[in-house]
């Protein structure tokens, strides 16, 4: 009970998966997977009690170390407080650190600070859950409608979502819960796999990993798109021959298209059957989305893992801009913002599918569907988390998929923790894989 | 012609304004106005040619060292290069620096790593004007139509504006430029107090600043709003009776409310004429700020010092939601996404009237508009610069205004020199400001 936060500890963690072009796509052509990782220490002794909360920032290498700052700028919040304190109301700490008066200057609410909030947010949700002994899916579907509605915080919000109708949505969401917890248990959630489809993949890459995905049982997989239309074309074709008309291919543009080219591009595309178009431009740009959307019908169009923040997801809600949500689990300001952010998709009735292709991304967004199928949308009905099957192997918890679909994490916690091997081999600029001089 | 940076080098410098609530307002209770200050220096030693760029990010205190390491991350793109084919082609380096394949994750184009992005994207043209000998609103009014659009990044604009658009208007802005020049340096430019209404002043002193503002030929002034609404209302009417009827009064609420209490607050206001209500709301919210703007009309809306790029403004322009824009000298991108913003505020017949409220924002946004009057807009209607009358004394050449006019810089560079010994002083944490047994 009197246990207290005794540090934040930061790691500049890099992979370099520009090597193998794992993760290249029209905006990013050759990314170095990176983390900024943070370990919340406790002075806990008590048995069975968690001890540490883990988080991080995903980043794609330059600048990695710019993310590690912004997190090891927030130790002041934290260290020296007591820990029950601060789990009780993670909705007070969220406020007090999204709303502090004077580092959000430096957003607000968006980029590297933004991230680094969600990094130390969802580092402590990881300790409560270790604490309560349970996967985070489960211990945020145990709370009551009133609990979660106290995380939210509803600025900003109040013209499309209010608490009241919040608190409605949690409270249908509370029926039928002990039968969704069954089914996740038994069925596990659906995923889809962008691993066949990274822009820097020879065709005979693409069409063997597409026969793979088929073969492992997924029922949609994705093709970066958006460089060459050429190249899309014929890629596009491949993926649709080897998968047949019944699996469905999304294509990602990550944001290489002003308005005109992506309306022009994805009708291009259109006799392959896109299932979904996503990012077709810049993620600020919520009139340009409603536009290309309007324009493309009926092939919808997705968007979310570049969204800052929830009141971006609002007005993309508000001006039928997107069809599907892909939230991001560690850009927007953590599991509280998430939370918001699933509920304003019930809200309008939109299917949350969250980005994972990152570092520990998947590890962290199955929690967040499995809690919104247990406690918001009920529904796994077009909901999928995206699954890309590289540095799992990184994670203490790492993810585990059969026949294409997500199982429910069992161990406690939010799968955010990284082994601490990794953690010192990928080290930057000092760890053996960038400085080989250093040998462990 | 063979001179190369040789060193980007960063300050972090705090001024303790939070102990006089100069700069209070309703989210931002006690800044501590800070600048991240880059220095670009290079090994040029021809006689009268600058030899160091300054440059600038602003914020309000906690967190500046995160913005100090985000510009330092960017040492890498100059150091080493030639200075002549860097700012030769500023267009090339903005895109650069803006669309690096692996920092954009940071962003995209926005928070500490756009900032960042701007503070050494405007010392550069400080080191350019300072080469030319000419004050930066000078030389850009001296380039031409082509050079200009060349500074501009279309990408996400083109719905808005084109780069055949923007030459258009450019070529309109090349008649007569020589006639406003002279205009501009016999009258100066309007300015406008924001001192009188900081949030964390007595009602003597805002009557009696309120009445020197008049006094020194101000012909409009700002209020801060939004903490409490019968202080807003009680402020508002002392304000209203020394300045009488003639002066123009604006409310800022920095973005303290959600959409229906904007609406409801401002109309409390309407009786005391508010000239425009600023930042009603999240500077992220367009489709927000568009249904405030439709509900308080004909009262206008102004924001901008906080939109954090072209793409957002593009936006509210596009729904009619503001009716003065604010762009920021030192949040997006610096002088290039400027440019962008004062084409697309033309396109729209929008003026602009730029945020200063912070250490030298003043001194570059004059810049910013005497061009825009020069070579864009060509005109000052209903155009105010705004002006804040703290920290001046720490450039070395600081704003001067007469009349409530700002007077022409004539110096070359940007205005955005710091002195060597404010930078000492101020430093944080160790400059004798900060701590008093480091005496200097």
């Amino acid at each position: 009970m009197t246990s207290r936060f005794v540090s934040l500890d930061t790691y500049d963690v890099r992979f370099p998966t520009s090597q193998h072009l794992d993760g290249s796509d029209a905006m990013n052509p050759d990314p170095d997977y990176s983390a900024a990782y943070v370990v919340l220490r406790t002075d806990s002794t008590e048995v069975g009690e968690g001890t540490e909360g883990h988080g991080f920032a995903f980043t794609i290498g330059r600048g990695n170390e710019v993310q590690t700052a912004a997190i090891h700028a927030l130790r002041p919040y934290l260290v020296g407080r007591l820990v029950k304190e601060v789990l009780d109301d993670l909705g007070g700490l969220w406020r007090e650190l999204v709303h502090d008066s004077q580092l959000r200057w430096l957003g607000p609410e968006k980029g590297v600070m933004h991230m680094a909030i969600s990094a130390v947010v969802n580092a402590l949700w990881d300790l409560k859950a270790k604490r309560a002994g349970l996967p985070l899916w489960q211990l945020l579907g145990s709370m009551t409608p009133e609990e979660l509605v106290d995380l939210v915080d509803f600025r900003y919000l109040t013209d499309a979502l209010t608490r009241e109708e919040a608190l409605e949505i949690l409270r249908a969401g509370a029926q039928g819960r002990a039968e969704r917890i069954a089914t996740l248990l038994e069925q596990g959630y659906p995923g889809y796999a962008t691993s066949p489809g990274w822009l820097g993949y020879a065709d005979e890459k693409l069409r063997r990993l597409c026969r793979e995905a088929v073969d492992e049982g997924f029922t949609q997989i994705k093709l970066k798109v958006g460089a060459d239309l050429e190249d899309d074309l014929r890629r596009m074709r491949i993926a649709r021959e080897v998968c047949g008309p019944d699996v469905r291919i999304a294509v990602d543009a990550n944001q290489r298209w002003d308005v005109g080219t992506a309306v022009e591009w994805v009708r291009a595309l259109a006799p392959y059957q896109p299932w979904w178009v996503e990012e077709p431009t810049s993620p600020d740009d919520v009139v340009g989305h409603a536009e290309i959307a309007r324009r493309i019908a009926p092939i919808p169009v997705a968007t979310g893992e570049h969204v800052q923040n929830r009141v971006v997801f609002k007005q993309l809600l508000q001006l039928d801009a997107v069809s599907f949500v892909q939230l991001d689990a560690a850009r927007v300001a953590g599991v509280n913002e998430n939370i918001a952010i699933l509920l304003l998709a019930a809200k309008f009735g939109v299917p949350v599918c969250p980005h994972a292709g990152g570092v520990g991304l998947c590890e962290l967004v199955q929690h967040l569907s499995m809690f919104d199928y247990v406690a918001v949308s009920r529904s796994m009905d077009d909901r999928v988390i995206e699954y890309v099957d590289h540095l799992h192997e990184h994670f203490t918890d790492p993810v585990q998929l059969r026949g294409g679909r997500y199982l429910a994490p069992l161990a406690p916690g939010f799968s955010s923790t990284m082994r601490a091997e990794s953690r010192a081999r990928y080290a930057y600029p000092d760890g053996p894989i960038w400085n080989p001089t250093n040998t462990p």
